[in-house]
């Protein structure tokens, strides 16, 4: 109405805080799948979750302020689930569906709070660990990146002018939606949105997911992000990730259990959930390996996550196997979600266009994309390869060997093990971008 | 960020309307409560509501546009309640208690609409009718009256340039604040906000809300207004209207229906709702015979809603009715809400303070007080009493009398009739300012 809103202009000069997560729901969905597994079933286990920065040249503590970061973190320990949050959650429809999240569950998670962090720095990067049950470390994953990712976004932007900054969202909005016009061409294509944990910002990701609404339509089918989806009114989407496997393995107390682990997981995962949910992500100690020793139930399974090998290559395996054991891979469904880019999913699509259903969890190079945006080069605005990855269980090594070794994490002699007692077969090393 | 986002002022420059109703739960509690009786007992039931404006001074049609007015009513018409707005609904806890709505009702309010209107202008007014079933002619009464009044600030701002725009809200903003500190002095106050019918735009009685949210703290007990109750995290608060006994006495045959009519309006009610939403509104056909006739168990009620008699007389002739019946007052509850502002709430709090438990249901006075705010005197900005009330059910005239004569409305025969079967004690003639 005016041109400056004095009391506004004060209140925001007065701000001790701009925060990055401002609810618990501001997390991604198959955290919360995870979460009720685990308060449900491993209730007294310990895991320890830790901050992995995989691209070494970036010095993160020299570019973010530890004040600020503690201030962030803090903040986020303060969030409660709300009672509209808690409402929906209980009333909401997930993957076709009602009252997915059980009342005991849901009555536990009314008085969630995220639990204590240790932070200090090392060698110009941030030593952040988070110590205590599984069920309150696993939710600590997706705010610490996502604070962590937001503090270099301001810190990139913090010295750029009034025009500069102008022009940078110009550029990345105009880089948006020249993808949404080459993905426009595939109405059947099957994209959402998986990248919460390496976002820009918060308003940048709520633009990026509104834009593709727009833009893509129904190709879209909705986002990670449960904060988002519960706002827009798109479907909250996710499965299952690295965690509980590498939990159960770290768990077991000889090879032979260890071998079998990845199939307790699954046994586990589907007295909760059915479905489209019943998706396996196969690369945790290779893919391979996990194929070869799969019982013959795991076939029935909607789908595979293929995360870490080359998306053709990885699908063909996958394809080769249900039909070996007498699938149709019409009937399945491909899920690809590791470093994805407009011209990735398009060659992935028109490659298997027809031979099986296919989606495509689309990250990092959807809400963090500001390559050349910046009207003077800008590094700092450039995304990295940040994880925070579970470390220990029960004060046990924990462990991911991956299809591609660049990343692997774990204790160097617990990786020799695993590497012995699952093979090393089809292992490709690549270069890990995002 | 910065001072033109040129996206964003294209954007709006290509609006065709700015919505005033967004959001179907944009409307009065109690008719939720309401709709759910209508629809579960009288769904076959005709029901007229017409547009009645008491301020005949002001020529409505003279001053909004029946462009702008269709559009809105129009826009209105497209809404449905979104998914969020229905699992909000099933899940929350309304006055303590869960599920308070059934689910073969929210099954029909899912896909329900606003039905079709009737407009034309006569006299410098607008005529404006709703005909069809009750339980859809009834929801419009809350969305056609705000519209009509933000169309009707609109026109009244529109001359008016930035500076003066900003002065007249700062004013305004001014003198609410001054009643939030008047109303501190009581922290024993009870106080929500019943303003949406006529307040002068939705934004501004959400600045009013949190005003008091912020201002009075705990004193402030919450809104009747759905959609600001579930966004801002507080109570819906609401129970009846006098289009309950309105529309059951004018389906009576005979005078002495007609003279039970209004008990039978409580007996249907009870079915559905308890404890706080036990509340008597006893002047419809006036208090005074409402009284005298009721039967016992009407005493065992939580309290009365005096809605036109004066807040003292009307309060202390109900506690004398409840003290004649046994009941001590102290146990019951009095909810004022005719024409409240600073002064009658702390006068009428003060009077009965320790005697009766009490809440105020502040109105016009809260959501739409701006009078000397603009710069230059601007009596379009004044509020007026306009109403949308049932005029007919199954064909036949509906009448109300209301304690104050000035609030009579219905057809001058049955007016008549209605007279004689309630008599017209204790009836006074007060002018209508809200």
């Amino acid at each position: 109405m005016t041109r400056t809103d004095i009391a506004r202009r004060v209140y925001n000069h007065t701000w001790k805080l701009d925060p990055i997560v401002r609810s618990l729901l501001d997390t991604d969905f198959y955290k919360l799948l995870m979460l009720q597994m685990i308060w449900g079933v491993y209730r007294d286990v310990d895991a320890t979750f830790s901050l992995i920065n995989r691209t070494k040249s970036v010095r993160i503590a020299d570019e973010i302020d530890e004040e600020e970061l503690r201030a962030q973190l803090d903040h986020a320990r303060t969030l409660r689930f709300t009672n509209k949050e808690m409402i929906w959650l209980a009333g909401n429809t997930f993957y076709g569906r009602k009252q997915i999240f059980e009342p005991d569950f849901l009555a536990w998670l009314e008085n969630f709070r995220l639990p204590e962090y240790e932070l200090f720095k090392r060698d110009g990067q941030y030593e952040l660990h988070f110590h205590g049950r599984w069920h309150d470390t696993t939710m600590w994953e997706i705010p610490a990146l996502a604070i962590i990712n937001e503090l270099r976004s301001r810190a990139a932007l913090k010295s750029m002018g009034r025009f500069a900054l102008d022009v940078t969202y110009a550029r990345a909005k105009a880089k948006v939606w020249e993808k949404v016009e080459l993905l426009r061409k595939y109405p059947d294509l099957r994209i959402s949105d998986f990248g919460t944990r390496r976002r820009h910002s918060f308003l940048w990701q709520r633009w990026c997911v509104e834009a593709l609404k727009e833009g893509i339509g129904s190709a879209f089918t909705g986002t990670s992000n449960v904060l988002l989806a519960m706002d827009t009114d798109l479907e909250a989407l996710g499965t299952n990730a690295h965690e509980l496997p590498m939990v159960l393995a770290a768990l077991t107390n000889s090879d032979e259990e260890l071998r079998a682990s990845p199939y307790r997981v699954l046994e586990a995962w589907q007295k909760y959930y059915g479905g489209n949910l019943l998706i396996v992500l196969p690369d945790t100690f290779g893919t391979a390996s996990f194929l070869r020793d799969a019982p013959d139930w795991v076939a029935d399974w909607t789908g595979y996550r293929p995360d870490s090998a080359p998306p053709i290559e990885g699908g063909e395996r996958i394809i080769q196997w249900w039909k070996e054991r007498g699938q149709d891979p019409k009937d399945k469904l491909l899920i690809f979600s590791d470093g994805l880019d407009v011209a990735t999913i398009e060659k992935t699509y028109l490659h298997f266009k027809g031979r099986v259903r296919m989606s495509f969890g689309w990250g990092t190079n959807l809400t963090n994309d500001f390559k050349d945006c910046a009207p003077a080069h800008n590094d700092r605005l450039k995304s990295i390869s940040l994880v925070c990855k579970v470390t220990q269980a029960n004060g046990r090594p924990a462990v991911k060997l991956s299809d591609n070794p660049e990343k692997t994490t774990g204790d160097p002699k617990e990786v020799e093990r695993y590497l012995r007692v699952f093979g090393e077969e089809s292992r490709v090393r690549q270069p890990v971008l995002v």
